[in-house]
């Protein structure tokens, strides 16, 4: 990995210390000018002009995120975000009362909540499968659950993002496709950083962002849609002409790919930027930016460990990009701004957004570096050297 | 109005004769470079980094857009489009099997599909009121159905996307307030063209769109939120961390504003230019707006009933900016391509976008002409010449 022409094509490296690539990662040049000369396009010759005009570009989004995730571009759809893939395939389960989700204490905040917002609606029971004391959901509890409860979907989010491990996605998967159970998979921090392979998850969605590692543009995202759904006829509550053609007053008919859980109407500025983005990922290779990420977080946990003042939080034998620390006698935004006055960006995470698993830590907010490729070994350096002047 | 200095801000207005404005209209400059503006600010300092930075403008996009409807910035929700606005509003609505839905027979065909979609799942009952023979829903109708069925939800499209007539909106409000019914109002074809003021029309939801007669960007929309569906606690059925705080592991409270029916993320690019966008209308003014389309429709509709080779089908007391019209013996595809040969934009609505309306129209298609203050009396002319060559 050419680390020099990697950053040369990232104007964000050239005064920033970016650590917080699970927030949003710095988009490199070609993302930059894939949406910038869309928008311009599209102000030239008009918004559905430009877009008829780009009709082969817009297919390659389909495209590269089937070679990204080893699937067919039939079964992709375009959102507005991870968790909106999310709610649009929650939005299809034909779930009943007394029906039962099955999910993980670690679950993304806003999946927790739509889980919530059914049980409210629907009078469906929430399944917690219990978590292993060194990290990650307990696959045997998750089964026993399973067997005993037969719920109706099992969902797991594949890496916390507010937790710096990665769940057995591949194990659950094989305990739901051994049941025919549908299983929903988000990927928000997973894709981008490690490979994914659905066909190795066996799931029947996977939702993904693009800002977060896969250095796309805010507010694009994606939907896996498995073949089984997309023959079962499964449609999302709201589907609307792009999914579905009117055929009848009283009549319409899905489309037979994953699109039927696409809105009509798409930022193409985005899609063609979040094209641009993961081409440039598939190109770089998804086990080249594993092992170079890997890299750069041990150098920063092992700094972390070093450090008396600070609790390293992240346990689990699979760790990820995502590395939460938690610091003694701070406060978050001091820490936060004290960093940003030194242009390096982190994050900070709240106990609201991790409700379950930060009461398990015993914290109420931790504050999270995540590396990404570009990072360089002298900028984790500089990130350590400065947490160490804060809190000595 | 001075169209000189409202075109030469108007990159497209050089090389294209847009009228095309009901599919997407050509932003002008100001939008532009918000966009873009932003896109390359995220760039260099990051896309959360970027958000912080310009909080106080991300906060006038509610204020603007409440300028423009006449409500409170808390009663507005930024969305993706004015489908998915209407789907969130949609969302809300604690329909009960045997419920009913009244709607026209002109209503928006994503809205319909939508409806049709609830009736599948929920078993709620579709009711479509009369049109008159001169056009536009029958009011009296509506009533009549509203005191025999007491739907739970009244729904009606502003202006048609297929057809020239402007609905009775504020009636129909009046006959829902007395009767304390939910009132849903498609906006995304006359915000933008005429003035929308929410107090005068009762409505408990108007969704609209950017991208159309607002001049904004493709992928940005708005919802309005009345205060009493704040404070009746109505929340969307996939409300995430950006609608509700979590507060305990079984239980969320929803926000006490409208952003209570947005996603958490949010393609802040298009959210800025989106502000851009309302403040330039704002600028020039609605009735301002009106006055100089109505003007230009009329050069139009007086050219097209000129020629024996078109029908044109706009019906109803009150016309809009959209234009509908039938050729005889031409193929919808070469009549478009002919036109952006000629770098005029038009756009083509087909039979099963307007189902219903199209026939009683006994049409297969229409030819859409849809133009905007900034277009010019020339343009008019260039524009009927053209298609009095393809028919002749």
């Amino acid at each position: 990995m050419n680390i020099t022409l990697l950053r040369s094509e990232t104007p964000g490296c050239e005064t920033k210390i970016h650590f917080n690539n699970a927030g949003a990662s710095l988009m490199p040049q070609p993302v930059l000018e894939a949406i910038t000369g869309h928008i311009h396009l599209e102000a030239i010759t008009g918004g559905y002009e430009a877009a008829d005009k780009k009709a082969k570009d817009i297919e390659g989004f389909y495209e590269s995120t089937a070679n990204l995730l080893n699937c067919r571009a039939s079964n992709i759809a375009f959102t507005s975000s991870a968790t909106n893939s999310f709610a649009r395939a929650l939005s299809c389960i034909p779930f009943a009362v007394g029906d039962s989700i099955l999910l993980a204490n670690e679950d993304y905040i806003s999946n927790q909540i739509a889980f919530l917002s059914l049980q409210k609606r629907f009078k469906i029971k929430i399944l917690r499968a219990a978590s292993l004391p060194t990290g990650g959901v307990d696959v045997a509890d998750m089964k026993k659950l399973i067997d005993a409860h037969h719920p109706k979907l099992v969902s797991l989010t594949h890496v916390p993002s507010n937790s710096g491990m990665i769940q057995p996605v591949e194990e659950v998967g094989k305990l739901c496709k051994e049941r025919d159970l549908y299983y929903l998979v988000d990927g928000c921090q997973s894709v981008g950083q490690i490979p994914v392979n659905v066909q190795k998850i066996h799931c029947d969605f996977l939702s993904g962002t693009l800002r977060k590692f896969l250095r796309g543009p805010r507010g694009a995202g994606f939907l896996y849609v498995s073949d089984k759904i997309i023959d079962q006829k499964l449609e999302p509550l709201f589907i609307d002409m792009r999914g579905a053609d009117w055929i009848s007053e009283n009549e319409y008919t899905p489309r037979m790919d994953a699109r039927r859980f696409e809105d009509w109407e798409l930022p193409y500025s985005l899609l063609l930027g979040s094209k641009a983005a993961i081409a440039y990922a598939n190109n770089i290779g998804l086990e080249e930016i594993q092992i170079r990420n890997k890299h750069l977080c041990e150098m920063v946990r092992q700094g972390v460990s070093e450090n008396p003042n600070l609790r390293l939080l992240d346990i689990g034998a699979n760790q990820s990009s995502i590395i939460t620390l938690a610091l003694a006698n701070q406060k978050a935004t001091d820490v936060l701004q004290s960093l940003r006055s030194k242009n390096i960006n982190t994050s900070v995470a709240h106990r609201s957004f991790a409700l379950i698993d930060f009461d398990v830590k015993q914290v109420d907010w931790a504050l999270r570096i995540s590396p990404h490729y570009y990072n360089t070994e002298t900028e984790v350096e500089t990130l350590l050297s400065a947490i160490k002047k804060i809190t000595s």
